[in-house]
């Protein structure tokens, strides 16, 4: 299979374009390409021209913002499945972040130019692109709750929570996903704040770490100590429900 | 003028509609009302079922939630010519948070129905959410990276920052558009924290407070503070640029 086959293949049950006419998503695999980063090799600038958006394959991507005195401000760590890039079309064509591997990953490599002649013909892929900025939108919006009203220890036990399959019960034992550093810095806190924080976490409800391994001797108790501090009940309704769009 | 005819002439000037057939933005004018509410008073309830959206004509509205131990957090306190209600579209038809009224408010009344149903069938009524979509999703952006660089000091000095005119140079008079409980409220903060962090922004930076005026001796000298741990820099772009959106 070359290329542009197995993209049309990944391209049709990707959200933003499972909807939308057959040629159109042909048109898109036709012009764009699977590409291969390192770990630590840029994607794109914060600001820089926006020209291509990607869905990665494989592999975890840092979206990131510098400030002007030095620091970093993490956005997010995209997993193999996610669109990033794309909301530069609402950003006067520049991107909103930076980008960067974060181990060595696979991308599909799309040109921004044609979905934003695509979004002007086609209402089912501004509809679809719609969906996806509400699910963004959504998800930045518990965030900003969790970073109000939670303290350190319950950011952390949120994010272990929301690695389970969300209806497990009893003892569960969760994999992080990437490095400890990296999940500091996604909760926005810096290592000092994560280690003592997750030794509160520790001692309020038992769990155990063992490298990247978390086991929860009752993932009630972590529920218990996490969730109150949030307008959602668990299991978590934006990881269980299907889609939030009913148009 | 009826209210019909006064809401025509108001919802014309909204970016919602703005674009919009005026066929269509003349139907919203006839199925919708001017409604007053008092201080304290609630619009909708969280998770209800969505029927109405809003556009406020003057007075202040709190968007917010409450979590299970019976917080509450501030989503945003919006001022006259914000639309709120509207994305429960992309929320399973439910409100996304609740709305009440800080202050005596009219708002004009919309149903939610007619907003869907011509989404349907108005590619520019589509586009328009989306670049309203992409402003929420801009301004939760700053917020979130905010709440995980800044100190309690910067926030504050950027959400004044933010209520100036953004061109004025030297001795700057700002006016609190609410009250200081709910400036904390709004940004996250307990009072004790809020008046710490002023407390320490008013030594670092010199400002004077009166009751609900804060006078700053030179802009600068809070722009130096606030902004340098921010990724964009002073005039705030998303305030300065009309729209983000080139579609």
């Amino acid at each position: 299979m070359n290329d542009s086959s197995k993209i049309l293949k990944i391209l049709k049950k990707a959200p933003l374009f499972e909807n939308c006419d057959p040629e159109r998503v042909a048109l898109f695999a036709t012009q764009s390409s699977i590409i291969s980063v390192e770990k630590g090799q840029m994607l794109f600038v914060h600001e820089e021209p926006a020209k291509r958006f990607f869905l990665i394959l494989d592999g975890w991507i840092k979206t990131f913002r510098e400030t002007l005195d030095g620091g970093q401000v993490i956005v997010d760590i995209l997993p193999a499945g996610e669109i990033f890039g794309e909301t530069s079309l609402f950003e006067g064509e520049f991107y909103p972040y930076s980008a960067e591997a974060v181990e060595s990953s696979r991308l599909i490599s799309m040109p921004l130019s044609l979905l934003k002649t695509e979004i002007d013909q086609d209402p089912k892929m501004i509809s679809a692109m719609l969906t996806n900025m509400a699910r963004i939108r959504r998800e930045q919006d518990r965030e900003l709750e969790h970073l109000k009203i939670q303290n350190a220890p319950q950011r952390i036990g949120c994010f272990l929570l929301r690695l389970t399959k969300q209806e497990e019960e009893g003892q569960v034992k969760i994999q992080l996903p990437y490095d400890k550093s990296l999940v500091a810095a996604r909760l926005g806190m810096q290592p000092e704040t994560f280690s003592r924080a997750l030794a509160k976490l520790k001692d309020a409800t038992g769990l155990e770490i063992s490298g990247s391994t978390i086991l929860l001797q009752d993932i009630k108790q972590l529920i218990h100590y996490s969730c109150s501090a949030c307008s959602s009940e668990f299991p978590c309704k934006d990881l269980t429900e299907k889609s939030g769009c009913n148009l």
